[in-house]
């Protein structure tokens, strides 16, 4: 957005003294325009001549005005609507953030309109056409995995866009996510803090961000513990069960050093696992300690024993974006690409009931 | 929006012969109104005085309108978008519905707000206020079970409102739910096909609508295939794997008569199930049978061996929901309880691969 800009330093240009901060009053009487037409050039939402919304543009810099105070981003939220666009089908990384982040902005009275993209880049800018069209306040871009896409293009010019759980090469917005690489070393923690010393990795595929990231935080982590990587214990493969059940016979047939731990991409990898492991006889936790990542409880408590787990904290990373949608609204400058931490759910495939 | 009501049509004011049917113009020019504010009136999404309202909708029922054209719902769509007031925490159940409901609501341009109310009728109600106050069309209303509900309120009062996946007492609604009586006969009939003569349900608890119907449903079924009841054999109990597992125990330890096949009321119960018979050294399916509910994919195909499983066709649901909210908008009448067929997906559960 143009208008959250700092400041270009060139005010006091000709002349009339401001001593306070400009407002939107002081940019009207300039341009010679009302302070709607301001709000709306401002916001890029309105219709308008492009020469009217350039020369606001241009004298809101010149002043230096800013509209920088939170509470406005209540009167700038012209419609009291904000668009979602997901392209994981509204599906399970994505709902618990919808919900949060609606749940943020009901408290604003603001209301949010979800769009399904299923990654159709066509159905995509239609949607965003059809939230142009509504005058949304600000849009949100999720997605079923958390790698780079291009940004929503374009057409969104000057509105706050929010990326989350999905992330854009896109300067003028904001990426939120989880800290994938610290949310491993939190696994890998854990299983040194038991006493285990021979921690395999058994994920998912690797042209997958997330996979990338959790093994730098496996092999972080085992460093920091004093442990060291053991050849054949890294296993990229897929998401699934059936593939948490193939690893274990990669890692236990015929081999002489079997793991003691095993820290899982996934859930469904570390529940494939566990049943592997006792369909061998072989007991979770004692023989082997498992963690998994997503903390996905139909999964994880499902799993024989129930699984440790690591959570993506997916729901406040909803509320984040809702409130940092609400500070761009309001004018804030908030970009870049946030990671924000995981947390480990300790269950019973780590540590045996008392 | 006021701004978009045409002029008030006050010409022929006393000639009353109507030889085709009345329109929408025919209520204004009789009620003394603009024709905005008969659409308003017979809407009710707009604000009116009490009066006028009642004057609209005497008049309009005493010359016999009825917007009964389905184009017209574009164009009574007057803010071109809707609600979805959720109970399902944006869940399972529910988003293939909304899914698919948007979907056939983005083809005419209308949008779908989204509304989380989790149960809590303090947020439907506030949720339900700010939609009125965006003057939405019409309003979705679906929930994580099936069971009846109270109506959205007298707030909605005139608002086309359907339930989807959900039911309320409600003569001016409509709710669209899957046929759970007919998707258990589709189960049994399927045992039946394949030579199973012992049928045991195991299933969740009878607090819920769905599991009294899909109940009648195996009776009915068994009925219909010429097989009996055994006592012992209906197992009602909670929606959980372990559940599954337990219930084996039951229907096998120390029995004479045992099943050889089982309708299970839900996947997660089906797969509990299977894992047990396994773990005794029995074969599903050659042993025993077992047919699951929901193909709820991610449970259904982890499961060893895949399941059989009854499919509620949730995305036809929610497109039909779609459909039949452009019918009301469009001034259709459409009320009533609608249960729409279940399928049967057929898996490695119910017949062995080839």
């Amino acid at each position: 957005m143009d208008n959250t800009d700092p400041p270009s330093p060139t005010p006091d240009k000709s002349a009339p003294t401001m001593r306070s901060a400009p407002t939107i009053r002081d940019v009207a009487r300039m341009a010679g325009v009302s302070i709607g037409t301001v709000s709306k050039a401002l916001n890029a939402g309105g219709r308008l001549r492009q020469e009217t919304r350039d020369n606001v543009v241009r004298v809101a810099r010149e002043i230096g005005y800013r509209p920088n105070d939170l509470a406005q981003s209540l009167h700038r939220a012209k419609s009291r609507t904000i668009g979602i666009i997901s392209n994981d089908s509204f599906g399970r990384f994505t709902f618990p953030i919808v919900e949060a982040l609606e749940e943020r902005l009901a408290e604003e009275g603001i209301a949010v309109f979800m769009c399904n993209a299923t990654d159709d880049p066509a159905r995509e800018r239609q949607h965003l056409d059809q939230l142009l069209g509504k005058r949304v306040d600000g849009l949100v871009v999720t997605a079923r995995r958390a790698d780079k896409r291009v940004p929503v293009g374009p057409h969104a010019h000057g509105l706050p866009v929010i990326y989350v759980f999905s992330q854009a090469d896109d300067p003028q917005s904001l990426s939120l996510l989880p800290d994938d690489e610290g949310g491993a070393v939190l696994a890998v923690e854990h299983l040194a803090a038991i006493g285990r010393k021979l921690v395999a990795h058994i994920t998912g595929p690797e042209h997958f961000e997330a996979v990338r990231l959790r093994k730098a935080g496996y092999i972080a982590g085992l460093k920091a513990a004093g442990l060291s990587a053991t050849d054949g214990f890294y296993l990229p493969g897929v998401w699934s069960e059936a593939w948490g059940r193939e690893a274990i016979g990669r890692l236990f047939d015929g081999r002489k050093k079997t793991p003691d731990a095993l820290f899982c991409g996934n859930d469904q990898i570390a529940r494939g696992a566990a049943d592997a492991l006792r369909e061998r006889g072989l007991s979770v936790p004692n023989d082997v300690a498992i963690v998994g990542f997503d903390n996905w409880e139909v999964m994880a408590l499902a799993a024989r024993p129930p699984l440790t787990s690591v959570d993506m904290n997916l729901r406040a990373l909803g509320r984040e974006a809702g409130e940092r949608l609400l500070d761009m609204i309001g004018g804030k400058r908030v970009r870049g690409v946030w990671r924000r931490p995981c947390s480990l759910v300790v269950r019973q495939s780590t540590v045996a009931e008392a």
